[in-house]
């Protein structure tokens, strides 16, 4: 481990703390880590968006056509929504950690700390719950439900069905990073409510 | 406020911090609420879990018996399984909880706070994933999705589909409980990596 690396210090009460100069670097780290975080949900985020809303085939059967499009199943329609709102939001974020990173502060104020994250975590749970809700669609659609008579449609509208593949997993990876940076905000909240003297019990 | 209440102080480095005693009175509310929630999953848990698992409804439709139940949308079969484990988790989790608040043990330990914090973690957001799939498959079921030519079915299994809406909605009872509770397992992880010394940036 070279002497960058975070270091663990024993406090008096047998709680293990950062020590200073090395809670900085861990401090670097997370941020870089965030910032990293909120670009690429931002991306892919547009990307889940565009795969999806942009998703249209056209099937000409016996001289009738008919399209399939996103808006014809609710669940995509909210997951093109939520997908527009958490890029936009981890684009707001994102400019707030460069602006932070570039003025050199440190996140040490807490009722920023709770509006990020409440703001993550409910993003959190928006994305994650459009992702299980489109997973869901994409089930019936590709398998059908042969007891409630729901045929399956992917047979029909191949290409709409892979592209739509796409940016349900495209979301999915919007989501796991979401996740994970939830728990990074939780983190950056809880720390400040830290009291690290006086404990000697290291049981639970 | 009384004196029994949480008072936050303020610190050298203009960062507010918990006084010893007033941690202690934190410290036991937290315990209480987390024990309570982990009751109210538990219970409403197997609740959700019954009330989709046994309903089954027969019509029967020209001399043809039809029957619905659980397992024909695995949808449902989904969230019986989710209701089972988070119930399954709340309860060893909730007699964690009170042998640690009958030897009156703090919880000031790293690696069981990580467990705690993951598995709190996860089963929200297996929770939160299976109401929102569920939710999805009661749309299909009392909506249907005419462009596709799904039939609504609720209006034919009408008793089944009031059953499934009240599993649905303790599910989501339980989800929101499941979320507060990762709030609060999120608090009692990262206060361990509070540091309250030497900062003096009070600004973000």
């Amino acid at each position: 481990m070279s002497s960058s690396a975070p270091v663990f210090g024993v406090s008096p009460g047998n709680v293990p703390v950062f020590h200073g100069s090395d809670l900085k670097v861990v401090d670097r780290r997370v941020r870089i880590t965030e910032l990293v975080l909120r670009c690429v949900i931002f991306g892919l985020g547009v990307l889940a968006a565009s795969l999806v809303g942009f998703d249209v085939q056209v099937k000409k059967i016996f001289s009738i056509e008919k399209k399939a499009q996103f808006t014809d199943m609710k669940a995509l329609v909210f997951l093109v929504i939520a997908n527009v709102i958490v890029a936009t939001y981890s684009l707001l974020q994102g400019l707030r950690c460069v602006v932070s990173m570039l003025r050199g502060n440190l996140l040490f104020n807490k009722p920023l700390a709770w509006a990020i994250f409440s703001g993550d975590q409910m993003m959190a749970y928006l994305i994650f719950a459009a992702v299980a809700a489109a997973g869901q669609s994409a089930v019936f659609a590709e398998l059908g439900q042969p007891e409630l008579q729901w045929m399956k449609i992917c047979n029909m509208y191949d290409k709409f069905c892979t592209q739509v593949g796409e940016g349900v997993a495209s979301s999915l990876i919007v989501s796991l990073s979401m996740v994970t940076l939830s728990c990074i905000s939780a983190f950056n909240l809880f720390r400040l409510y830290g009291d690290n003297k006086g404990k000697s019990n290291g049981r639970w």
